[in-house]
């Protein structure tokens, strides 16, 4: 049999009948509409978007693909690998094959009748060889980063999308829930937090979180206990732990769990794209005063947050907000991380990335809007002996805020 | 505790007795020496280092971090995050802090005395925005392209890689192990890996799998069963998968596993950072006999590039051999992938990253070096039908070849 004869005949019943579901037409020509809406306000011509989630998020493919969007008419979805399951998943119109890159100059002025005058590219992750290359392409093309818009357009989610994290959200109760089972003294860190994730899969979650930048990498999920849970690593989070080797320096170690140690669990979960990112503490027997006091503490700035999210609240002031709690409550020194080491935000978009907008942020001073998700974790970390936090992903609904992670919040004890 | 005291007094004897190896001072200076030798061949005053394994090759941490190497002179580490954990890991004698990116200009100058006229960067991979960027600190700088320079320095491995990779390849055979004992009908194809992966990183496997690129995403394991066998994706492979949703189209599916249907099994181990990618036949009861015959041609085919495999054979020859092998038994449309979709490469170089140099492969015409690692994976695709493949890790010696990953080749019927 053909590949592409089985595709187009059987791919679509076998891919729903394996819990696929696909991004609706309407869906996608909205966001391809607004994108095109910004792009006239911006006086771009065109944009060739290249990285994997634009492209998922204005496509509804993840195959090796470019897609072209002109300000008017039609977007162009130019597929490398795999073409005919491309045209299985996406519901554009005008998609094509493209074996090499010297096609796009005349793939792109086919579409738009001529060459954009204002090309807009995604500079902010788009390697500098490949814009070279472009720039001597389109030589009478004035390249420009257009990365903005998309990631503007991106934060506001959509009822489809919302969806999505909610069953992300549910597959990370079903993890919670799991730990609770399993975790006994003995284990490593790796050992439980290995479990978890085979788990996790189980459920439906897709095993990689992603992240839109150059060099980081997204650790799916993290288990700190005792005194790994105080280091900090290269990531830009209040700890980072130990880690398997100088290599891989973050998230679990080989360390041995013990009893009466506080044990941090930061679990991203990744459904059809669409992650949930929570935090919850569990101990083996009673989790000594200190760590219950400071968790205590992250449960009332976490609930204060979620107490002023609505849309018009401020990103900046909601976090710097919360400094002034921690510092109320005593941790001023360990909130967010040891002196000197402490990251200015509470709260990070997430999406299909775990860095979209809005920040809870030093700086970020710009209103929530309704449909923007935001995971917040206040954390507080005490080099030496171990941290606590807890973590939540959130929905901005019109009266306040929505929890799509509706896992206990308690200390898991057991 | 302050969290640098901690760092220093604690750390390495943590660290160590965690499993934990730290690259040694010799292999950091004779890798940094190499990379000096090979600017002065090739005109570079400085080469500023960013992409994180590059940079971990380089400096022997994985901290957040850009390392600077004059032509001349000792290279330094600017450690973004977390600087005291980088002293500890790194045996490079000049690393510090770099709180903004604005600092550069005038470390990068003090370090090299002036500024370099010619500075090389990783512009296969840096983004066009930083690119720019340096551009703007750099003025009176020529900025080209480096990469291949760093790329060609860790195409061949020392015997401290080596080892590590050996140790990557026995974390494969207990995976492989482990697999017959847990196989059983009616598992997901998701379930059955994410076992595999809880067992490997239990192992010391480090769960992600980098590759040196855009937009490529390494999924550390595929388990592929009868039709979900024969589908091609996004990635440069002869097959993919189904996956788990548009967003995530390769790899494991919700699919469940039957008897006598050929499961393949390609699993790749990270240890401390180093890899080993293999791929083993399974199945539940008999195997039918197309599957059978098509597994022993590949087998043949691997056995003939090992064969082959010693310091100075032709790169592009040997992968045209094996074409011309795989037309012989019969396999001329379904080797490699399905007809138009054939990929052009019967083995890939690994270490760090799963593309590294060599390629055996379309347009690679160079020889095999001593000490240089590739994985060799011919592969057979029916589309409707299942795939079959072999794999293992290979390295050149100064005789012929090391296979890496020591598994039992036989088709693992359970």
């Amino acid at each position: 049999m053909k590949h592409a004869e089985w595709i187009k005949d059987e791919f679509p019943a076998i891919s729903r009948s394996l819990g696929f579901t696909f991004t609706p037409r309407e869906e996608i020509q909205g966001r391809n509409r607004r994108l095109q809406e910004k792009m006239e306000a911006t006086g771009l011509e065109g944009f060739l978007v290249v990285q994997k989630m634009d492209c998922f998020y204005l496509s509804g493919t993840a195959q090796d693909a470019a897609l072209f969007v002109p300000r008017d008419g039609k977007p162009l979805l130019m597929v490398k690998r795999e073409l005919e399951r491309a045209r299985a998943e996406s519901p554009l119109d005008h998609i094509v094959g493209m074996k090499s890159i010297r096609e796009l100059p005349s793939l792109v002025a086919d579409q738009a009748g001529r060459q954009p005058r204002v090309l807009g590219l995604e500079l902010d992750i788009l390697p500098a060889r490949d814009y070279l290359r472009l720039q001597s392409m389109f030589p009478n093309s004035k390249l420009v980063d257009g990365s903005g818009l998309i990631r503007d357009l991106r934060k506001i989610k959509s009822p489809f999308e919302i969806e999505l994290m909610r069953k992300a959200g549910n597959i990370g109760k079903g993890v919670y829930q799991e730990a609770g089972k399993i975790l006994r003294e003995g284990m490593t860190e790796i050992e439980f937090g290995g479990l978890l994730e085979a788990h996790a899969k189980k459920l439906g979650h897709e095993g990689l979180l992603r992240v839109r930048s150059f060099n980081y990498e997204a650790y799916s999920w993290h288990v700190l206990s005792g005194s790994i849970g105080g280091i900090v690593s290269q990531s830009d989070s209040p700890m980072g732990g130990l880690g398997l080797s100088p290599a891989f320096p973050v998230g679990a170690s080989r360390k041995v769990i013990k009893a009466c140690e506080p044990i941090l669990v930061d679990f991203g979960i990744c459904y059809h794209g669409y992650q949930s990112d929570e935090t919850r503490m569990f101990c083996i027997g009673k989790m000594p005063p200190k760590f219950v006091d400071a968790y205590k503490a992250c449960r009332e700035i976490h609930d204060a947050v979620l107490a002023d999210t609505r849309p018009g609240a401020d990103c900046e002031s909601l976090f710097l907000k919360t400094l002034e709690l921690a510092k109320g409550l005593g941790y001023e020194d360990s909130y967010l991380g040891p002196p000197g080491l402490q990251t200015r935000f509470v709260a990070h978009g997430i999406g299909l990335e775990l860095n979209e907008y809005p920040f809870l942020a030093q700086g970020q001073s710009y209103p929530l809007e309704r449909g923007m998700t935001f995971a917040v974790e206040p954390k507080i970390v005490f080099p030496g002996e171990g941290s606590v936090g807890i973590e939540n992903t959130v929905l901005v609904t019109q009266e306040g805020c929505e929890v799509l992670t509706p896992i206990d919040m308690e200390i898991n004890e057991v």
